[in-house]
Formats: structure tokens, sequence, C-alpha cells
């Protein structure tokens, strides 16, 4: 396992990515396609949305390694053989910046900081909100990586967290829903949902018209996963209805969000341009750094993606 | 000690809290003092902000209870003797929405939060900043209840913490730099200081132009603690040049902050209505019914004051 080769459609992954490579990595060059004299030799791929042909040329591939969290485009990927493992690159200082995001939305809207702006601007001193934070329950969809993260950062502040999952559970003190049942319990009980879920065809569309009409009536929708959990076309319809009230909205179906959609004018919904989290650069180097040597030594690799479940 | 004498030269603490203490202590009703039938039996006073005079009907007064962290204006009270218990009322959940508020912020400022309703206003999808938390170092100024509540909850979220407090020490993972040395060295270092102080002689003033020409030209200012600790006049200058880059402002010399005061003007400056925290009534209930037993058993009170450091 030396060269690594870099597929992408959409990406140069070579040039982003070489310095920290050469860092982290200096045994294992990053090359295009194209620099590869011999492509059976070729074990490690590292990938972000590549073309469905990028693999053929490589038959002994054992390991790709994905860059970024969301691996919903490499998981169905019609030429990523049986046999060899996807990786996602788990970087922890990644999911704390899912963490921060996430609760910068549930402080300002238990708080009502997103009003005292507008009160400013108008030399108003009134006070919105002192609800204590034991009174906020605060529900995440997704319990993974980034989910727990939050979920963690969130109890250290004194709210109630509960979470919905693939599978029922307690983990770290947050009780873990599963199944339609549990999503329209923690849907109806929280002041804040916070999406952070894998795509999967059973998360595709999720948040639609009915489970967001589920939502309090003083809910905000915190949407950190990926634009096609969301049915666009339903939210400001229920934004109208009064469930949930608000949303702030990080992953769309098209991105950049373009400049006529109309979610940028509405006054319920804030924007943020897929900003919630990023790995740094070398730490996704050294993922793969650490992902090729768990796979030499017969481990499976921390990130290594279950792709009969999707994730 | 049945009765307790609500003391206040500004608010009527019967009223505001009556159902409460009702319901937490019904066995120590709330009197003010034109109810009180004989002043020599009363040991135990709720107060805040009493007259000068406010004390002086009661000679065998044991214990007065601080509605509010903040005892500045209590602990060096002319009327009140060495031998009663000064004693704050600590409400767990006031200091987490103290974190709370702290943690809005200092995500806020990491991530350009602030930045992102301007640029929805013009339809712009431009992200602002990816730095891991690991890089966004945070200094708190104070380490009583409130700061440690705030420290635990930002390391939580990944960020460096340390801390400035009356003296050195290594507490719950934070290191606590004391003296002018150390107020410097955290000043010039930290991206976001947060400052949750008691107002003691020593701090009396200590957000002024030499201090705050000591901290980053990157760096967010969160004035949590009391409105005596920043000189107002010093702050747009320091704004102008450059040092720090902003203010978070919750806390004033006078409030509700004057409308003609030039901070509701500036964009640097965002200002909240002395909002970061309270505790609720039944948990000031509760806390005085705690003092009363912990004195009645002879312990020293949870959130004593010790009056010759006055906090």
């Amino acid at each position: 396992m030396t060269e690594i080769v870099c597929l992408s459609a959409d990406f140069d992954l070579k040039t982003a990515f070489e310095d920290a490579f050469a860092e982290a990595l200096p045994a294992h060059p990053l090359r295009r396609p194209d620099e590869i004299a011999d492509p059976a030799s070729v074990r490690v791929a590292f990938a972000h949305a590549p073309p469905d042909n990028a693999f053929d040329p490589y038959p002994d591939l054992a390991l790709v390694c994905s860059w970024g969290a969301g691996v919903d485009r490499l998981v169905d990927h019609p030429g990523l053989r049986p046999e060899t493992t996807l990786c996602r690159m788990v970087d922890p200082g990644q999911a704390d910046m899912m963490a921060a995001f996430a609760a910068h939305y549930v402080t300002g809207w238990h708080r009502g900081m997103f009003r005292y702006p507008a009160q400013q601007a108008e030399r108003r001193w009134e006070l919105v909100n002192w609800t204590a934070n034991a009174e906020v329950p605060v529900g995440l969809l997704g319990f993974g990586n980034m989910g727990a993260a939050t979920g963690r950062a969130l109890r250290a502040l004194g709210y109630p967290v509960a979470a919905w999952a693939g599978r029922a559970r307690h983990e770290d003190g947050v009780e873990v829903l599963a199944g339609e049942d549990g999503l329209f319990r923690l849907l109806g009980q929280s002041r804040v949902v916070v999406a952070c879920l894998p795509l999967t065809p059973a998360t595709d569309g999720i948040l639609n018209a009915r489970t967001l009409g589920a939502m309090r009536d003083d809910a905000l929708l915190v949407q950190l996963g990926r634009g096609r959990h969301l049915v666009e076309e339903d939210l400001i319809p229920a934004l109208d209805a009064g469930r949930p009230a608000a949303a702030a909205l990080d992953v769309f179906r098209t991105e950049p969000l373009p400049s006529d959609h109309p979610f940028w004018a509405d006054p319920r919904i804030m924007i943020t341009p897929h900003a919630a989290s990023s790995s740094t650069d070398l730490a996704v180097a050294q993922a793969v750094g650490r992902a090729i040597a768990d796979l030499e030594a017969g481990r499976s690799p921390a990130g290594a993606v279950d792709r009969t479940r999707g994730y």
C-alpha cells in the first residue's frame, strides 16, 4: 500500500490535500489516475463523489477512504466491490465543530438571542427569556459521532437531551429512541430538534409535511445533515401552519442555494452555507494513515461503513 | 427561625417571591418590615439592595440571604453586623444559564455566526470560518460558580479554556491564573474573553483602556459580570484602536442602558438587557431553606460569602 489514488468527479483532491498528506503520510503519495503507472498495484483510494467508472481500473483496491462524513454517494456506488472496505475519515475535531454549531442555535433559540439585534436597533431594553436550561428539551435526529458529541456538549450545559436513531438504547446518559413512534415522540417533545442524520433510503425526505407538523409550535428545527433529508417545498407551508416556529438550515438540495430560492427571504429561516463542520486537511490525512495501518494489521478501521445499513 | 423579613430599597421582594416561598418553605413566611410584630425574634432576612438602616431593627439577625449572585451591594453594607452570615442564593440552574449565554457568544464569534444574517439578506453563500474548536482559546475572567460552569461547558465543546481569578490553581482541568501577569497573559492569548467576575474593589473598573488594549485584535469581549467592571468610556476608543475586535455586553453602569448611550448604535457592540442569567423564584426559596437548615445544624451554608474577600 504505497500510492493512494485520488478519485473525484468534481474536486481536485490531490492539489487540495497533497501538503497535508506529505506531512502526515510521506510514505503514501497522492496520485491522480493519470499518474498511476501500474493500476493493479493500487490498494488505497481517497475519494469524494467519484464517477461511476472510477474504481474499474483498480482490481485489487482494498480500502476506499471517503473525504467527508457523508458517505451516501459512495455506499451505493456501482463500481465499488463488496470486498473493498469503505471508510469515512473520522476527525474528532469535526464532531466538536458540529456540536458547537448546534449549541449556538440551541442557546440562541432558548434565550431569544436572535431577537436582540432588532431590539438593539430600536434601542429597546427588553428581556426575552429567562427559562432554565433544564426546561428546554433538545432532540437529536441521529446519534452517530456528530450527534453524540452534540449530546455531550448540550448535557454539559444542563439541557435535557434525547435522540432518535436506528437502534433504541441508552448511551452517554441519553435515551435513544427508534422507530416511527420514537420519531414522533422526539419531535413532539423538543424545543429544538437538531438533525444530524446520515442520508440513507430510510432518512431521505424524513423532514416532510408530516414530521414537521408533529413539532412543537415553539420549536426550532436545526438541519445539519444532508440537503435531501428535507422536503424543501414542505417547509414554508409548515412554518405558515405554525409548526415548527423557525428553522436554521445549513444544507440544501442544491448548493450553493440558488439566489431565487424562497428560503433566502423568509424571516423564520436562518441560512448558513454548509458551514457546520469540516475536517481539517491534516486530520483527514492522519485518519487515512490510521485506516491503512488498521487494515494492514487485520483490524477493522475506525469509521468503516456498514454498507448494508448505509452508514 | 420562623418569619423571614424582606429588605429591599428598590423591589417588592415579598410580592415577587411569596408564592415560591409558600411552596418551598411553608414554615417560614415572608414578611415586610411593617408586618413584623417582634423584630427581636427575627433571625433571617431576604435582601436585595437594602437601605443603609434596613438591618437596624433586628438585633439577632443570624442570616442574610441575598437574592442574586452579586453581593457587592451587601458585603460592605454599613448595617450588617460581623456575626451575621451573608449568603448568596446559589441556583445551579443559574450557572447553567450563564454558561449557555457565554457558549452562544463563543460559538458565534468563532464560527462567524453574527455575519451570516447580513449575508442572507444579500442572498450571499460564503463560508466565514472553519477553524477547529481546539484552535480557539477562551479566557474566563472569574472562576466562581458561574465561571466554572462556563468552563466545563466550553471544555465539553473542545475549546481550550483558561481562567483568571484571585488564587492561581488547577481546577476542573482549567489552569487558573492570578495576579497582574496572569491577567495580561489571559487577555493576550484568548480569542474570546468572558468576564463573569464578582464586583470588588480589586475588580472595579478592571476592563479599561489598558486591559482592553492587551486583548487580541481578533478577540471578542463578553461582559457578563457587573456594569462597574467596564470603564464604559474606554470601550469605543479601544474598538477604534482595534483591540478587542468586538464586545457583547449584558451589564452596564446604568440599567436600563440610556437610549442616548453610544453603545446602542455601534456595530461592533452587541447589547443584551442583563439577560445572561437569573435564578428561578422556586430555586431561590429552596436555597434559602437549605441555608436556614445548614445554619441550624451548625454548618456553613452553601454560598456563604467571605466578607473580607468580598465575594
